[in-house]
């Protein structure tokens, strides 16, 4: 990262053995004196046990944390009362050994996540065997954050971070996130972890306020393959240990999580597995906010579609198909579509435009498709990518 | 096919030179008598210009029609006023030859579909061109029956035919049907069309509940990539040649007219561009059908499902995180997963299972996955098939 990370959290890692490979796979971030907290969870209805058990510890630690623990290579998904058992010993796990470090915590007090494979234990053994070193090194260097950050991917080629700095009467707060991807590989499930820090003084209340607000606005706005996994989770931790309050900034408190969460959120995109192009799906005149990202996702996710952005194909009917099966009622006839500056389609129906020059701007790693509606006056900006043969090959390419 | 067409009708096809390729691209059949119709439609917000017309002509001809004329290599979709002028004209330039041989048509009588390319000027003049012989030709042979079922073809990679016969006091009655597959190739949609011929005699309405049920038992069963077609089209036509009435065979005619439609749209799913493994998605216990479908739909179209079964792979975790996403309420703790014989997930949890074996199975080119939710007692059997990386080369390999 660059610049320091907020005060009044420690971070370490290391790896336990959880990994086949043997990187580094658990992660742990302290708050000695203790933050608030708030999160979000996943939608899918099948949920991992440290969904379960976080959300649990959340509620009865009335959102007051002193610890978070992350490990990758295994979900611990769908592994019955065994799964949630192992989870709470994780927690119980790190609570006795902060003692090492004169920190007292419970073992709600501890906030448990995992990414990996699912369908088998969690392997609390080798976990516990770590627990000592990684909370006696825990450190609240730049160098510490990054091996964090560093330690919770999964099938990500790199690490996720974006910090903001929030200034007040000459003092400056840290908002710093990290995040793991939702690119998927056998044996891996599709998962989403976020972890935004900062030492403004806040309530889980208006922690959780904020938090919302800006999920709404970035990671509810992305799809990589439509799918949603049992594990994703978004926590914000605030320490309080710059001495500003929330409530002081209000405003640029919530427009900074809101641009971490969107620049991670890209990251993670452009990270996605097999991904050659990131589209940026500007979605306008539509009826409500809702119905444009009903439309933005039928279109992401059309594999039609996905595939013709592998391919830099200016195929606009299939865009149009694609509208015409999200659902929301639209009027084709006054629908436009532009690639960059060019309109390809025009009330719903052809037009001559300069198909060597679209295929060459969607050629580019990153651009954008812009779909007026005619409908109303609600936009948003969606972020999704093509569905590449590497996709199929990474996901697919699997013997037991 | 195998046996006589029903009587009735003529069969005839060209190549008009829609298609670059020079292969046949224009089909027709003749009722010279007339027949009772009735039809099914995408549920596609975006519909092709000959959807909206055979609705049209339908409902104005009050289900009695002349003739169907079909196109393949352009969709006439997303070409505005024009295109539901050049689908007009075609009906109009049939019905005008259909004197040289001595039947009396209207305009509306005329039954138009087109499947292809998308926003492209459907070039009538082709069409005209080519009527007259395609008139004169026609005949009632199974070989003009199966040029018929050749002409409508795009990607298909072979035709796909299904007949059954009808008996009542000793009088033979036929059900005979022709469809052209959803797969996908660019620049055309996907589409699928359906056409279903019989010599008993009904009324329109009778023929609509018949097709109605039977397309809820078959085609809305289905799903190669999830993606619903501008101009998806089931036409049923009965010329009452047999002399055998359709209320006096109900049941056996509504069960031959299920068996059908679930053989072609097998036939489909088999056919789907890069398909390697077509699956037999059984969903028992279910609450409702509809549910059962839902859940069956979400498990269909999750990428990473569908490649799991593109590498032949057990990943039962993938399984469960879609119905998760499916937005139907399920009970984790009831669902049961089989792979053929062999149990790979009791209770939502893990279970040792052989997982050699289970690659083996899945390599078979057709198998089957029975998902056992624990909710009520409705079943359902839902057809799939993998997503390769044939299928991303075929949609996406392509340069304007």
């Amino acid at each position: 990262m660059n610049g320091r990370p907020p005060q009044g959290f420690l971070f370490s890692a290391c790896a336990a053995g959880i990994k086949a490979s043997g990187k580094p796979d658990l992660a742990l971030a302290l708050a000695p004196e203790g933050a608030s907290a708030a999160a979000m969870f996943t939608r899918n209805q099948v949920v991992a046990a440290p969904v379960i058990v976080g959300r649990e510890n959340l509620r009865h630690a009335q959102g007051q944390l002193r610890a978070l623990i992350v490990n990758a290579g295994n979900a611990n998904c769908a592994t019955g009362k065994q799964g949630l058992k192992a989870a709470k010993n994780v927690c119980a796990g790190v609570a006795k050994q902060l003692l090492a470090r004169q920190i007292q915590a419970r073992e709600y007090q501890v906030f448990p996540s995992s990414t990996g494979i699912i369908g088998v234990p969690l392997p609390v053994e080798k976990i516990h065997a770590a627990l000592q070193d990684l909370i006696t090194t825990a450190a609240e260097s730049e160098q510490a954050f990054d091996e964090f950050a560093h330690a919770i991917l999964t099938t990500d080629t790199h690490k996720k971070i974006a910090t903001q700095s929030i200034v007040c009467g000459g003092v400056e707060a840290i908002l710093a996130g990290v995040a793991k991807g939702a690119g998927m590989i056998h044996p891996d499930m599709a998962t989403m972890l976020v972890y935004l820090f900062t030492d403004l003084a806040a309530t889980p209340r208006e922690l959780q306020q904020c938090l919302e607000e800006a999920v709404d606005q970035s990671f509810n706005n992305i799809s990589i393959d439509g799918d949603t996994s049992t594990n994703d989770t978004v926590l914000l931790m605030a320490s309080g240990k710059s001495g500003v309050e929330l409530k002081a900034v209000r405003n640029q408190f919530q427009a900074a999580v809101i641009k971490i969460c969107r620049s991670l959120a890209a990251q993670i995109v452009a990270d996605g597995e097999g991904v050659k192009h990131v589209v940026r799906l500007r979605i306008e005149q539509a009826r409500s906010r809702d119905e444009a990202r009903r439309i933005a996702a039928a279109i992401a996710n059309s594999p039609l579609v996905k595939t013709a952005w592998a391919g830099a194909d200016p195929n606009w009917g299939r865009f149009l198909a694609a509208i015409g099966n999200s659902g929301v009622q639209i009027n084709q006839e006054r629908i436009n579509i532009h690639l960059g500056e060019q309109q390809i389609c025009r009330h719903g129906a052809a037009i001559l435009f300069d198909q060597e020059r679209a295929h060459r701007y969607m050629s580019e790693p990153v651009y954008d498709i812009r779909i007026s509606l005619g409908a109303g006056s609600a936009d948003l900006e969606f972020l999704s990518c093509d569905l590449t043969a590497e996709y199929v090959h990474i996901n697919a390419d699997y013997s037991t």
